[in-house]
């Protein structure tokens, strides 16, 4: 998507190890206009998916997946997942572990049982895509709750890293609205 | 807001410890519609304000400060402070303490000074509102920055948990979209 290029182009910094900031406009500050554009994207993309609901996980994904979700068809729900458990949580939940490479430790990432089921068709929606450890762990909650996930949507993939590349190799439908596939000495290079 | 009070007295659910869990539509399972609802109301009541960032804390106040910027003019944009720190986030943050009893612990609540300005005009956002903690900590990094706060929207306030009537004491313009007083033995009884 060139407007996304642009904006990480103009507004994104490399930084050493590997690191892409994007916190002026992706998750720290959130460009709300830039981020409907990538939602009805989403929504023409996964238009014929029939989807129930849209997966992401705290706390950086939960913009972008609820105001894609406004533009899809009959107003699926947002569901995110959660990395740390409040004392008014139910136990009741699916649950897998998850290595944070941005936070270097590792969670236990959950949703409730009653709100993922064997008949949600479900988008997973996140912010960034590098080696697939948060999606891998909404996939495997899905796969406990017996639910369809009919595609992978993310705003920029870190191409390098080799995450989305093995999920496409898995037979999903991923799409990623920038896939940046080099940070050489600051300059950043996308896929075509 | 009916909409909302009908949708707390059907779906809510009072726990032992004054608890109200509404995570089937506001802090886990996001009910997109209704958060939209929610968004046009706080555009209506601040619209003379001229906002130019939505300010909310991570996690559960993203969904809605996202879907309310929307229908703001202008398009502000939304900040989100955070409650743990990234290996990828800058040192040069405004940070408060804030205790969060949902989880029982204390927590550093920051924002990056770049995105938070002595010329910004901040409306501030969150799900819940009991003992005004969260808020409070919102206010606090708004001051250290000399920003402008000229509104407080919140979707559920515990009225009887006293936070809300502090900051209306202080002059501050705070909505609250429902407002519990009572939650006696499970009966929801909202201020008229």
């Amino acid at each position: 998507m060139k407007e996304l290029e642009e904006k990480i182009r103009k507004e994104g910094r490399v930084l050493p190890g590997t690191i892409l900031k994007v916190d002026s406009f992706l998750n720290h500050l959130v460009d709300v206009a830039l981020f409907s554009e990538m939602g009805k994207r989403f929504a023409e993309e996964f238009k014929a998916e029939s989807i129930t609901k849209v997966l992401t996980v705290e706390a950086s994904g939960i913009a972008l997946a609820s105001i894609a979700a406004q533009f899809f068809p009959n107003s699926p729900r947002v569901l995110y997942a959660k990395k740390s458990r409040a004392l008014n949580q139910d136990s009741n939940v699916y649950s897998t572990p998850v290595f944070s490479f941005t936070h270097n430790k590792q969670y236990l990432m959950t949703v409730d049982k009653q709100y993922l089921l064997p008949t949600d068709r479900i988008l997973i929606i996140d912010d960034f895509l590098a080696n697939g450890g948060a999606v891998n762990g909404l996939l495997r909650l899905c796969e406990q709750a017996g639910a369809t996930v009919c595609g992978i949507g993310i705003a920029i993939e870190k191409g390098f890293m080799g995450g989305g590349d093995r999920f496409r190799s898995e037979g999903h439908h991923l799409c990623s609205l920038a896939v940046v596939d080099a940070m050489n000495d600051g300059e950043i290079v996308f896929r075509q």
